[in-house]
């Protein structure tokens, strides 16, 4: 049995959003009890992150890390069209990850206990952005 | 159901090559309308990325940063075996994705409108690489 | 058909540790002969790496470049709840992986002929660490 769901979501600028219980409510309604769910975020200026969910500060020293990493206006850059933020985005995103693949059990995501999934929004002004979430399995 | 091929690359030095259509063939081959689609590469000194579509400069741009996160001949590397590019290949595959899994509605890869999927050879020298698509779902 | 077992992994503090063949157990023992297998590791300070498993000077490299890219004790860290190497194994965790959809046929993981499957333990002390192996396909 396969079902997908697509959500969007309305990001504000650089910075991570929750979806850990949207996530969790497609599993639920799809009458799914064992298999696997896929998250899969359609867009290459943000990604996914698996993120301990305790401690805000951890999401914000990651965003210092990706700064260091790919950082804004970088000389080195080529690709600028929709302004300095917009290589560094794709360069975060393709050092972080696009899908995930999350085991089903008893009809929920498997995560562990500090494991929440979290929207990575890369560019400096928000964005629209479409996940497609299918469930695959035994009900 | 489930539907597999392995699609052979001959790649010519690093760079990327877009395998977008190839994969789509496999899917439209497969005979499945709703489901998953995983990629896997059998390498480790390649990797694939999913990538803005439209302007090749990103991928320039992708070439650029990874050769300042994973230097060619760097003197930290002790694995050398195959010249100064052998362990920065490694390094620029781990940082990098391995395999995606993508979801496939109408017996096609939902992608986004700017998102290509593409095989990234690390090595400096051309490398013939395996590729196993995979396709399970619905008829 | 879908089948699952959590294994339980003890590390002895920051390094790899080839957990190949206990993954291709679960693959044998699930009777499914072609579909895909999910590592999923539930943890945030660990992650999984498919790596070159014949020379290890490999995987002392990558723990060079992640020292590089992500060190201990960085003063930009804000998060250091349980010492200076609690946000560098956060940040490790997410430049690595954290699942892999591997395919399967003839009941085996259709690794490279130089892949294999690692536990990447970024804390410098020892933790137990759980990874949930899902095998989906046909007998």
């Amino acid at each position: 049995m396969v079902d997908y769901s697509i959500l969007e979501f309305q990001t504000h600028g650089r910075g991570t959003t929750d979806i850990t219980d949207k996530v969790e409510n497609v599993v639920a309604d799809s009458g799914i009890h064992t298999g696997i769910c896929t998250v899969f975020l359609q867009h290459t200026s943000a990604s996914l992150v698996l993120c301990e969910n305790a401690d805000p500060d951890v999401r914000t020293d990651l965003e210092t890390l990706l700064a260091r990493l790919a950082p804004d206006g970088d000389p080195a850059w080529i690709h600028d069209t929709e302004g300095p933020d917009d290589m560094a985005a794709h360069a975060r995103s393709i050092l972080t990850s696009n899908s995930f693949t999350i085991p089903v059990a008893d009809g929920r995501l498997m995560l562990g206990t500090w494991q929440g999934l979290f929207l990575w929004e890369h560019r400096t002004s928000g964005h629209s952005r479409n996940l497609v979430v299918t469930v695959m399995g035994e009900e």
